[in-house]
């Protein structure tokens, strides 16, 4: 059978990276009310697409927020019901000019498709997508039955996944879910994720003085600086050795196994590759962790904006002040309890002359970890192997993917999280692409997932 | 003479009023090229009054900024030449929202002629003007000679102004300057400033990893974000009792004697009246200074600005991070050696994983203070009390005044500080005014001083 699925996608191969292009071509940004009619666009082509593919009910759910699309394939009763998830909305391109051609004018260099999104999700919600097309042309059916849910608020945190799910919870039903928003350890290392981390949003904004004040007249040492104050509250925050040092956020950190750490250990990755890929002075962390588990085991805490005052020379003494901070976050930390003790430790290092309001973003995303030895993700590991020629990695993820979470809670099913994009793909910055290779491997990879998953079942 | 003058203005107020709204009618905004035509025809407007008021030789001075605005009066052979020095250019009026009545469409409510630029500085340089006019037309002639030299840079530090008086040191011989571009103590507390303090600017750049990275992936946690560094940076400058804590940053801070220390104590300004006025939480400053002492005396370090990463709920780590510094400068501070110590603490506490770049952003100015035993600076509290019937206060003013240093340097002349602005003014804020009561005595003020200023030189 996979002799012809190769036979398949080697006639198709350029048609389908044309028409990935043209699904790049859509600035699908959810993050900009600029962008607002592009997205509802795009959901329009993600409905064509699986229509294209045989999908059935293919419907655009919408409440209030950009449209859930979807799709399902239901011809095989009594089979199990896999639920694949992906998203249609990519990150903002800005800052355009780093781009060496145009973020949303998809183009092939060095076997590369460069364009947002071509990587973080389109390339790969597209390969599941082209996949079930394939087998259902070449077979007329499938071996199970498959529901697709494709978002457009990936970007902005899914704020109107989780209610649809629970919403639709008859409808998503599922035994197992797929994703493919994950990173592979590298260049030809295929790896199956089998851990993210959680997520806390936090808005700190600072208030002095009603309004900006010159930093000369009788202001400019007489009141505090929402600026100085909101620095002093971020420094607090982290200790010259990189620990967190709000107090109890490592409390309900989990150990991890030494026999895990050494699995970590093992992995072939090296630190000076990423400072060199980084273009960063050097790498920094938490004292006595390595990189891969500062990223992946051990929570964080990172300022993602500062804002306050002006851009130019300014002379002036802020009304106000503002930061983003977030949280990953490790089992079994949990994302409420974090938010209370950072606000509490906010609460005590405030300094005098200040008001400070702490706000959590939504209730955050708790840390996860799929059931590494279900068959179905083993199954994962072995059609990257058949496919790649390679030993699969066992990695974790630094990041979240909060539908992983609702779906793990909702339905109790465990999650395959095979992604085919690589760490150095630029996923969120400039110059974003998907490899060759792996739009080539992933569709045969998935393929001979989909042949094989009615046995893992 | 001064009744001739009373008369003189009760008759012309009406008609004063309306030039000077038409003054203040002229956005001329220098921090933004937006307006640059504006600047332009502002100073025409500017040379126009010179023109108007009797003076000779008014020429638009252009080194590639805005035009210095000069004129003079020259027919006191053997007489003293007083420069009366002032600005056209006006703060930005953004926030526009906060203005009860449109910035530049000036509009009297409560006694108060509200716009930009209605205090500072406008205002009182059109005073200088109209006094000069009035006196020219009741008496035909002034007991001295008069320069005027009015700029259109100095709310952008006045980078053309030293090099222009430099150039130009016999046209603008003189042997008195007089400025008004300081406030008072309060509504009807007329007060002589005797120091200003000195400003030094200073910007920092943090950069690490190339481009902006996801604060998941293998990131978050394993490479130094740029805003963590740059926070612990600008916490590091201050203790938490807001003394600086720059090595040596006091080291040559003149203690002050403990008799000015009383006389500052002793004026009428009250802590609660500021909070009230700012709508602040509370005042907060140096341990073991008062707010006076705390904004005159003593020398400061305040952000004026920070950005990093976005303004919305991103969860990046962002390449760079930046601030804008400035410190205000008190006898005997040098501007340089505060940089270059500034810039070693920065270097000593740079944390691992970043590049940071500090740059001083002119040579900045030293602090100043005039001779206040000399008699024309005394006439200056008489015309004063004389006009408003109390005592005229000794006060010093925590900001710059580029052009004070530059004309001390350059002529070794005494300056007159006589402000006519009020500290609760708005002045670079939203609904700067301009206190009637300040505009009619400030007129009958500077009558006085210009009648008696010839004994004095």
């Amino acid at each position: 059978m996979m002799e012809q699925v190769n036979l398949y996608f080697s006639g198709k191969r350029a048609k389908l990276l044309e028409e990935l292009k043209d699904f790049i071509r859509i600035p699908s940004v959810s993050t900009s009310p600029d962008f607002r009619k592009e997205m509802f666009r795009c959901a329009q082509h993600v409905a064509g697409l699986l229509h294209q593919a045989g999908l059935e009910h293919v419907k655009e759910f919408s409440a209030g927020g950009y449209p859930i699309v979807y799709g399902d394939w239901l011809y095989a009763p009594g089979c199990p019901t896999v639920l694949v998830y992906g998203h249609y909305d990519v990150q903002p391109a800005e800052p355009l000019e780093l781009w060496q051609s145009p973020p949303f004018q998809p183009e092939i260099r060095d076997e590369k498709l460069f364009g947002r999104g071509a990587s973080d999700n389109k390339g790969q919600i597209f390969l599941h997508i082209k996949t079930i097309e394939a087998l259902l042309e070449l077979t007329g059916r499938l071996p199970f039955n498959i529901k697709f849910c494709i978002e457009g608020e990936e970007e902005i945190g899914s704020p109107g996944l989780s209610p649809f799910l629970q919403a639709n919870q008859d409808l998503l039903q599922a035994d197992l879910a797929v994703i493919s928003d994950t990173a592979m350890l590298g260049e030809n290392q295929p790896a199956v994720c089998y851990a993210l981390r959680g997520l806390l949003g936090v808005q700190i904004d600072v208030r002095g003085p009603a309004t900006d004040l010159p930093s000369g007249s009788i202001y400019g040492g007489a009141v505090q600086n929402p600026i100085h104050a909101l620095v002093h509250l971020l420094s607090s925050m982290r200790n010259d050795n990189g620990r967190i040092a709000v107090k109890g956020f490592y409390d309900e950190v989990l150990p991890v196994p030494e026999q895990e750490r050494k699995a970590l250990a093992g992995l072939p990755f090296r630190d000076s590759d990423l400072v060199k890929r980084l273009n960063a002075p050097e790498l920094f962390g938490e004292e006595g962790y390595t990189t891969l588990e500062r990223a992946w085991i051990r929570p964080t805490l990172e300022i993602n904006g500062i804002h306050g005052g002006g851009e130019g020379g300014q002379t002036i003494i802020p009304s106000t002040a503002h930061a983003h901070v977030t949280c990953r976050l490790v089992p079994d930390q949990n994302p409420q309890v974090i938010f209370n003790r950072l606000a509490k430790h906010i609460q005590e290092h405030t300094p005098p002359g200040v008001e400070v309001t702490v706000t959590a973003e939504d209730p955050g995303h708790k840390p996860y970890m799929t059931p590494i030895n279900h068959p179905a993700i083993r199954l994962a590991a072995e059609a990257y192997e058949n496919v790649y020629g390679v030993p699969c990695h066992w990695i974790r993820a630094g990041g979240s993917i909060p539908v992983v979470e609702t779906l793990a809670d909702l339905f109790d099913i465990p999650v395959v999280l095979m992604g085919f994009g690589l760490p150095d793909g630029n996923v969120h910055g400039p110059n974003e692409y998907f490899s060759l290779q792996n739009f080539d491997k992933g569709f045969r990879t998935l393929c001979f997932y989909w042949l094989r998953l009615k046995d893992c079942l």
